[in-house]
């Protein structure tokens, strides 16, 4: 199965996500593609690499395009990561791809350079259609990674730090989203804290949260904290929307003391 | 053709519907999978068994997966519907399957319990990845359903209460929904009222609404009254917003006079 | 390979495009399905005719189907356009097709009367259900043309007017759209300007603007003119929101002086 997954900042209002599929399927008829979202936020690329993460991590072996470019028309390359499972992570040298590529684990990795696998003219604003889809379609073909470009190494790709802080006294830690609900994802690992009551300080209110495995073992209206789907803290209101109850935004300060 | 559809109130800015695709497409490669929406309501259940119902008249044959699914973490019990048309629909047991299959007509059930065909550990907090994608992907492979756990009776399962009051002087209704034309649509069926002129009443005022065919029957800017394209009795305004100009909201009260 | 293209203005919160996909998969269990967009501007037939055009021009050939219908249920004819590649655009007689069609030019076409192709019976709301997806279907399973209706000819359908005027002094543009990062696009092709420094007209102010190739030969925060990905002028701002920073909205004049 000749599988792409695609995850861009484009939006859905305009037909940019469309014609990338449009230029895939031209290439490679073939093709299996979902969409892994649309609508990250605009050129947010810390946003957008752990959100490829979190799905590669469940995504068949495949050929995976992440286009949150803020550099695009600038000295910036796109690069192609190849991994040990066999997968390809393909899009701007700007971090995105990163995160994937630790999970995945890096083999090998070459600049995008071959003009023969770009659509002609290329455009200096819309990389998605004239640069990584067109070469996410020929990688599925079959084309040899060296064949894009001169190969790179680990230590030539820009990355980017996405870990807390931490000293002897407390874990110092983001929002790293919100969801639809208003649960509050913190870019900090369940595992990092011990499971009991939390101490955190969010806008310089502190609260002592129960860490708890489902929402039913606090009250409706009760804030809560605990291990979610991605194995990160989050913050929670049973029956309730945290974020607005506690007016907190992405990229927000939280403290988790450590006692 | 093994067709998969899905329901569900995730959203789009998150990864979150396109993991349950991956894991669907793990298990399943050669899946054709259409999303019936991901921009329910958070949390309405009722919403959704409308439209999944609406749905699975005009579906393939196939697999009907509903993620609306405030119950997550707590007792609520997965569980899987066969049709008489030979479709299964899956989904948490509140109700929002219970629709689609009054109108497919119940063959059997069973409850998702055999952590075989779960991807695991299983989250307390994302079943759509966990159980209900897997489950889909390994019924379209094949699995018989009393693989994955005890069989159930319709009458263990939560059903909806969807349909309006009556009494011999009206319908007693409420918005089901408002579209992005502003157009209301009415939890009443188009058959119950005679075809003439409509008197109703909303948020205490009173009209008498022409009952058209067409929107072009009455002059830009008059409300009207129709059988929709569901069957159910929509408010419209001829080239305008008729939610807007009656400051209506969803599940607001809707009365039908009947003379 | 038979390859569908959908674009609508139904939004993403109901069920109405997944329902299109399900009748074309219903009558065309192997259809290749790709979205061009659901989120149209409601009723705007002029941006739709833009996207679609924009699309196929990097489409495989295929069946493309346009449901931005403000005369539904009214007397407008639903036609389906054959194009010399071999395409095939369906949709309302409302000049929503004539930009592709215009670009991949017109062979032949028919109206859509004959109800043996039509999911039946045909609503008066929602033709993309009843109409445009089963004739977009039956199309890709090779049904002829001419099974659909009587031929029309081009001068019988229904088309837009999206040029810009021009006299000796300037050109009289206007926005055709905006998108989520604040680039303004301006219905005027790029080479109709000189590529030097452009004096503009907007709300009554008077600029002149660099026209550049990349955003990064101008400052951060600075105005720029280019060239864009669809060959149209772009008014941005390097790391800015150009529509929020000149408070432009889409239809706006803007004019183009030539020196």
């Amino acid at each position: 199965v000749k599988f792409i997954s695609l995850l861009t900042d484009f939006g859905l209002n305009q037909e940019y996500a469309g014609v990338c599929k449009a230029v895939i399927l031209s290439i490679c008829p073939s093709a299996t593609i979902v969409d892994i979202s649309h609508t990250v936020t605009p050129f947010d690329v810390e946003e957008a690499s752990f959100m490829l993460k979190n799905f590669v991590m469940y995504s068949p072996v495949g050929v995976h395009v992440a286009v949150i470019d803020p550099g695009v028309g600038t000295g910036r390359r796109g690069i192609a990561v190849e991994t040990e499972r066999g997968d390809f992570l393909v899009g701007p040298d700007n971090g995105v791809l990163m995160e994937a590529a630790r999970i995945l684990k890096w083999r090998r990795a070459v600049f995008l350079e071959n003009s023969k696998y770009m659509v002609e003219p290329v455009s200096s604003s819309f990389h998605g259609r004239d640069v990584f889809a067109p070469c996410a379609a020929y990688i599925v073909n079959g084309v040899p990674l060296k064949e894009f470009g001169r190969e790179l190494d680990t230590k030539d790709v820009k990355t980017l730090n996405l870990k807390p802080n931490e000293d002897e006294r407390a874990i110092y830690g983001r929002v790293l989203r919100i969801d639809r609900f208003g649960n509050i994802q913190v870019n900090v690992e369940a595992d990092r804290i011990s499971p009991e009551r939390v101490r955190i300080e969010i806008k310089g209110n502190r609260f002592v949260l129960p860490y708890v495995k489902t929402f039913g073992e606090v009250d409706p209206g009760e804030l809560l904290i605990y291990r979610d789907s991605d194995g990160l803290l989050t913050i929670s209101q049973n029956r309730g929307n945290a974020a607005q109850f506690l007016n907190v935004e992405k990229k927000a300060d939280i403290v988790l003391f450590k006692k």
